[in-house]
């Protein structure tokens, strides 16, 4: 089975390190005959080409495989695959949280299937496992860290006490973060994964604009300080909830008891974890990122559509984010700690309380009004 | 298609749960049809009969569930299902580490298969997974918790500083350990699930005999204060390691560093962990027994039959188990110390040292000549 590889960098590379080396027979049948980059000077491999015309308009090319990253124009590229009736497997989160509802329909108006395992949770077998759940029953909720760069610089702080512009210069270094990390910081990488997780275990097509999404840029040595010495471990958390009109899903920091699992996912790794009605909590823990485990989850949906499985199911429809149902205490840190005075209830000093149980939806309208653009706010979670 | 079920006792009437009321269409034609009881008294249901012949030689009966456990004649009736074309999903891990070798053969020569997700883990999805895994790359290693009961005792002895007998009973009138808990303290039910995973994971058909198996009924509230005095918590662990010549695969209380994921699964919660070339480190955590998940993984086996996913791969063969190159360091308390002079290390007072790094077939020799029939032993794993 020819396939047509867009883009050769960090996920890309590592499909070819597979697929060319691979001693088993099945995956050796998953021949990549082509690869698009964008420079000549990238042109490395006999197989490459800057014309990504030489792969949509190869008929022997059954299967493209999108690991481009960014939404254009990978949108484009993989919306003229589905259309010439090739199967697309997708690595592309970015671009798959936005336009995944519209990639479905052309998928099955065009009797191909689209594969995502990679976008979510890199080497962790999630999206595989919530369609096995949900072959069964409904998914009720999930919530985990699905952010290696960011649990990297949590658990960095948390060890040696150091501050947040310092361990993000560290990851920088070591290739964990980007130039420019606003997406993982800020949380839009994890919004993205909450996007598609929905998508897959609650069969609901999100505009992932209506997530609430809060990141880490403003954390400091203080708050995971007064973390630990509390019996709590800072983690970013991506989360949400099945309901009868929508689903809830949120974005933010979360102050995890240190008995919980989550507390103890440490260094770059990912850990999500689904709740169904007969299997109860499922959660899985792995490498979220880096070349050959992103590329792994990559190779497993080829091989999925090489064997033909189960395609994606159909079923997922739009729905709107609602959080009403959401709450929860907070520890909050702010120059406006008086806009907050009537939902707290424990001070902690320098301008840091606990609130006391309140709707998400109301603290971050608080948060929005309190004219402090820097406050910080964590959910807590025992 | 239709389904004869064999037992209805906790994991049957699990399956029974799902199968009848489950709204998915596609799970609603697993009909089950006939449930074989063994007593009169047991027949609650109209398709209940004590005859299993109404079961195997109904030629509309496609696939037998297998949820009655122990050796015989659970092993008999499976035998004769796959001699009659039938498929097969067990549940039964003591019956299938015992005799998995010989039910693979017989299932190819019959043209049918055997699946067992709910023998090992329970709801985890581990065998689903390893399979996935193994379609792409060898599985190096794999580790984990393997048992509920046990990891419950321990759970509660680290909490509380009580002692074992005292959980032990507490376990039992929670219904968490069966009357007769040897199967569990002595570590035979991991040994199974050793045996079980062995085989998926590398291929490897042994003699479950052949693994070397230390329990925790010798586990007192002071081994138990000591590691957590030291960083560790007491786990009782199944392990193995693909070689060259054979497997290397063990069964042993662990010191596990507690800053590792395992250190903190707690109560009847289970946790694996599989290791290969591109992956990399993945880990399932989940309920381990209980009448629903296990149920939910019998019903997952019987979907992949009735969706003809791939089969069981054949390629397993026999292996055995060499334990050669497993070294580490090993907590033992014993009334017989002097045994033990050449490899203490550290003392630790009333009969407990730590050793130096030493093979684990040295160690297993020292316990056995060592004139004490309580040593207790943990390996210690940073």
């Amino acid at each position: 089975m020819k396939i047509g590889l867009l883009g050769h960098g960090v996920v890309g590379s590592g499909v070819t390190a597979i697929t060319d080396s691979c001693a088993v027979k099945k995956v050796r049948r998953l021949e990549v005959s082509r690869i698009l980059v964008k420079d000549e000077w990238e042109m490395t491999d006999p197989r490459c080409t800057t014309n990504v015309e030489d792969i949509l308009s190869d008929p022997e090319i059954e299967i493209v495989a999108e690991c481009m990253g960014g939404i254009e124009p990978a949108h484009t590229f993989v919306r003229r695959a589905l259309e010439s009736g090739k199967h697309v497997v997708t690595s592309n989160k970015k671009m798959f949280a936005a336009y995944c509802g519209e990639l479905f329909e052309l998928a099955k108006e065009n009797g191909v299937s689209i594969r995502y395992e990679a976008s979510c949770g890199g080497g962790i077998p999630w999206i595989s496992n919530l369609t096995r759940i949900r072959r069964l029953e409904p998914v009720t909720s999930f919530r985990g860290i699905f952010n290696g760069t960011t649990n990297y610089i949590l658990s960095r702080m948390a060890r040696t006490g150091s501050d947040f512009a310092q361990n993000l210069a560290e990851a920088q270094k070591l290739g964990y973060a980007e130039k420019d990390p606003t997406d993982d910081i800020a949380g839009y990488d994890v919004r993205y994964k909450t996007a598609i997780t929905a998508m897959k275990a609650f069969g609901a097509i999100v505009n992932a604009e209506e997530i609430p999404t809060l990141g880490i840029a403003d954390v400091s040595a203080d708050d995971i300080r007064w973390a630990s010495e509390n019996g709590y471990v800072l983690k970013l958390f991506g989360a949400g909830r099945n309901l009868d009109d929508g689903v809830s899903l949120w974005v933010m920091p979360v102050m995890t008891g240190d008995q919980q699992v989550f507390a103890h996912i440490t260094d770059n790794f990912n850990a999500v974890e689904s709740e169904s009605p007969t299997l109860g909590p499922a959660m899985f823990v792995g490498q979220g990122a880096g070349s050959l485990p992103t590329a792994h989850a990559v190779v497993q949906d080829l091989l999925d559509i090489y064997q033909d499985q189960d395609a994606e199911a159909a079923y997922a429809e739009r729905k709107t984010v609602n959080n009403d149902t959401v709450c929860a205490r907070f520890y909050v840190r702010t120059a406006k700690p008086e806009a907050f005075a009537d939902v707290c209830e424990t001070g902690i000093g320098n301008g840091a309380f606990l609130t006391k149980e309140l709707p998400l939806s109301e603290l971050l309208a608080m948060m929005k009004g309190c004219g402090d653009e820097h406050v910080f706010a964590a959910m807590v979670m025992e």
